[in-house]
């Protein structure tokens, strides 16, 4: 089929479900039958141009109930339902938490960029950029990190954030293939913190791996690594084997798949693909598989030819600072120096770096380069869709945080003479391979009967007994714990029944039943009883539970540990 | 000029754009001259083909600082800045605390939806939907609100979130005239509290107005009224007065303009614009300029044509019921009844209400309809680009927050039977423009000297006295503040200046600087000095500050207030 027929069916298809859902929205509002005829016509029409090209049914339209909405989220994307955002809360303010301890502010900017700050920055991958819609004015596409947008920001607020410790969490999009389960999606959230400015070497690279370190340990991510590396040894390395200068990134970007192919595959990408000299190819594979700790450091500091090459002794001396100050920190041990780490994107100019653990892998794959087996490269299933789909049970969650020094990318912006007058390093921790990986953990303790997160906190449900129902009390009392900041509910009916009530404090695990009756709550007494919900095991042993009186409620459900940390909406200060 | 040719042109644009950057990058990273030359040649041609089209220069391109990228974030787009993220992030938790108070849970949707879960919602508004370009797979839109997604949220997940009550605080997207001081932005964030669910009549109805107002409370919006309408009232009264059942939609609209435009332009669209009778224009005129509190409500009830219509009588027992409710509340005096208000989106069925502050209207506009002037409706003003831009300062923030009772919209994506299976009812917070308020307040806090919130929070600057820097010495004790969560920085310089790290501390208002001295610091003990700043008046009582032991350092200064809150990295619980 051509492109203009795809376009012709697409367009088609659009305009049907906008006259679909007219239908539908005429009817909801009950318009005369003159509109509604003359509406439903058009959407036959529709149909039957779309039934022409051998697509569509001809029946939507006819009865009420077939007018269909396809119910799901776009490709790549997902739902997050309450239990998954609590989660995601508390993952968020942990890292958070963690990098504002460094003193770092946080910036936001926009979902869409000017087509044109993106265009060039990434490489192999641009292809993934979302565009928007030409609909007059200006063309935007969709960010695809948070560190394009972050150069543009600091190329346009130079003076005032030149210098600059930031970070920024929120979402990015990619039209990649999505393994949803272990958190490869379109639309997936980054938590960013960069260092801009002119500063003394690998104090703030240091730093930001000590920041990723302490957030990773915050998190309990357990026995992660980080791989680290240097661009100008990895370039170096490429030019002291014959790699012609124009293809060195392209060839960069092959040895990046390392972690995902073997090398064989790699190799074959290389020479075959990208025409690079078998014999240089072979040089590469030397070095590339070299990994270790100070131990390697010390070995390239015996490599002659590297040590007289400037870039590359350049990065060694990079490296060696570096191992100092993580021993400050106390973090050395937690790094491997991996000459086959390269990254893909175009942007590195020094120190990489990606944070792995044993879940990153593919299943069943050691990530060690062998001699065969082209055959380990991720499976693809195809899937009736617009395009292919990653078959999941072949793939690991990949790196759960990646960085590096970037000194050039606000230059690209600010135009400036000096193409790294605000060079800048930093790290994004991929969150939602973190919450996978939490999620998973979380399901197995609720398998366990570990009850570890509540997806809401409700403190108290206001639950009348007898047939009256006691709405407008029911309110007075929510009322009452709102403005103290106790959090309460109650349930929306007139006439609730009890078993009911209770249902809703079963289901929710609500900690604090609060309980009007007809003979404590009338004419003469403003009484309650308040009743402590501890599970279904040790529920009888609060048999009634207590009587207190309205004008001390709050104080009692207080002194139970209700509400706690709450302030009372009348004692808020103010909020600037 | 011809569609086509402006489309033409757009793509040129953007691949000169593209080759731009590409160029630019190939200067980056060093790339050999024959490469370059070939780009740059590929540019060059791009940019003649816009010259030829009388757009465009020919000079990009040939010489290296020309490549120019437009440093701007879209149209009606903006970044946030540290402070102003500092005011949003106080802003969403105050609101959040009111929302979880009342037990509700959130979720979160996709940025964008499938175009046709959006197609046919919002009336004369669709228009303003932003589409994504149709890169294969299926056709998407940028959210317009986060009503439309949480009903389809609903509806594919009925049988859990059948009954729910939940928020979302996240960004939406229309393609509407920017007035961006007024926080009117393409890009802007809703926060959204909605109540599904079957349940007795007004009783979520009246927890959501009660909500609205603990939340505009709890922000400090001052003197804000919340006005309150009812669909079937007014439907009722459209067909009572005349109006032909096709044209409900089309006048209620247009009734909505009454609180920007007076009623005789009001007047003039409905008849002239939209065919409506004179008479029958008039009739809706008497009704619509009412307004009251339940004294209006009882005056309603006396009017025999209105109680002896079937819709209108309902939505005056609802209003009559909802006024018992807002009682209890006591929250009755923060209402307006007013029967012009009638809310634009088409998805309404029954309470509507909308708040507004005195900064709502622009300026110098009564509100009140006049008899004349239909040169009051909002004055554009040309501004060269794509289309028009508002005159900022003729308009006001409008409301700050907006909502009402969609019994069918879940109806519409579930197909089910009864078009209400799954009712809802909720409010949007307006804050965007609540920033806008809140901003200008701090502003005018600032220029009288107060300082009230701080754009970062770090605790203490670790310094050096003297020529050796100590910058290990820095590291070691900043990663000790770290580890007990006191917020600390120090300067990544190897041997920085003293007078520029007083400097820091005073332009951030870090309180407590942690100095370390060679005499000291030394092989024979690990004392720093602590000084607290208080501002410039108060530093001489400080003197030097107070000599510590490094070992007593966390305690000394948790003692004075550093740190407060948080938790040591070590003692930290497991998030799940």
């Amino acid at each position: 089929m051509s492109d203009a027929d795809q376009q012709k069916i697409a367009s088609l298809q659009a305009e049907r479900a906008e006259q679909d859902s007219k239908v539908q929205q005429l009817r909801a509002s009950n318009t005369d039958q003159t509109t509604l005829k003359a509406e439903i016509g058009k959407l036959k029409k529709l149909e039957a141009q779309l039934a022409a090209l051998g697509l569509g049914s001809s029946k939507a339209g006819s009865s009420k109930q077939e007018v269909k909405f396809t119910l799901k989220t776009p490709k790549g994307t997902r739902d997050w339902e309450p239990l998954a955002m609590s989660l995601r809360k508390r993952i968020f303010s942990t890292i958070e938490e963690v990098f504002s301890a460094h003193g770092a502010v946080t910036i936001d900017t926009p979902v869409f960029e000017l087509k044109e700050i993106l265009s060039g920055k990434y490489g192999e991958d641009s292809k993934l950029i979302y565009d928007l819609q030409d609909q007059g004015g200006e063309l935007c596409s969709l960010r695809y990190d948070l560190t394009v947008p972050f150069a543009r920001f600091v190329a346009m607020n130079q003076s005032e954030y030149g210098n600059v410790k930031r970070y920024h969490i929120a979402k990015v999009y990619r039209r990649d293939q999505p393994a949803m389960s272990k958190g490869r999606f379109r639309e997936f959230y980054q938590c960013d913190i960069d260092i801009a400015g002119v500063y003394d070497p690998m104090v703030p690279d240091s730093e930001v791996l000590c920041i990723l370190v302490e957030a990773l340990d915050a998190l309990g991510m357990e026995g992660f690594t980080i791989k680290i590396n240097h661009r100008k040894i990895l370039d170096g390395i490429f030019d002291i084997c014959g790699v012609p200068a124009d293809k060195i990134r392209t060839i960069s970007s092959a040895v990046d798949k390392l972690d995902k192919s073997p090398w064989s595959e790699v190799r074959r990408e290389m020479t075959v693909d990208k025409g690079l000299a078998e014999d240089v190819a072979d040089k590469i594979g030397e070095y590339v598989k070299l990994k270790g700790g100070r131990d390697l450091l010390e070995k390239l500091k015996t490599d002659a030819t590297m040590m007289g090459h400037k870039t590359a002794s350049a990065g060694v001396k990079d490296m060696e600072l570096l191992f100092d100050y993580l021993d400050v920190y106390g973090i050395a041990d937690r790094m491997s120096f991996d000459l086959s780490l390269a990254r893909g994107l175009d942007y590195y100019t020094g120190l990489i770096y990606e944070a792995v653990t044993s879940a990153s892998a593919p299943p069943g794959f050691t990530g060690e380069p062998t001699a065969g087996g082209a055959d380990k490269t991720l499976k693809k299933k195809k899937k009736g869709g617009d395009d292919d789909e990653v078959d999941e049970s072949t793939v690991g969650v990949g790196s759960i945080a990646a960085g590096g020094r970037y000194d050039n990318l606000v230059g690209m912006f600010s135009g400036s003479k000096k193409p790294d007058a605000v060079p800048c390093v930093g790290v994004s921790i991929g969150v939602e391979r973190v919450f996978a990986i939490m999620m998973q953990r979380l399901r197995e303790k609720e398998a366990a009967n570990q009850r570890t997160i509540r997806a809401k906190d409700t403190d108290v449900y206001v639950m009348s007994i007898g047939g009256e129902g006691l709405l407008k009390e029911r309110m007075q009392v929510s009322k009452m714990l709102w403005d103290a900041g106790i959090k309460a509910e109650f349930m929306h009916k007139a006439k609730p029944k009890l078993p009911a009530q209770f249902g809703v404090v079963d289901k929710e695990g609500i900690p604090f039943a609060v309980i009007l009756a007809p003979n404590e709550w009338n004419g003469e007494t403003r009484e309650v009883r308040v009743k402590q919900q501890k599970g279904k095991e040790s529920d009888e042993g609060q048999g009634q539970g207590e009587v207190v009186r309205l004008d001390g409620l709050v104080e009692y459900l207080k002194g139970l540990g209700a509400g706690k940390g709450a302030v009372a909406l009348k004692e808020r200060e103010s909020i600037i």
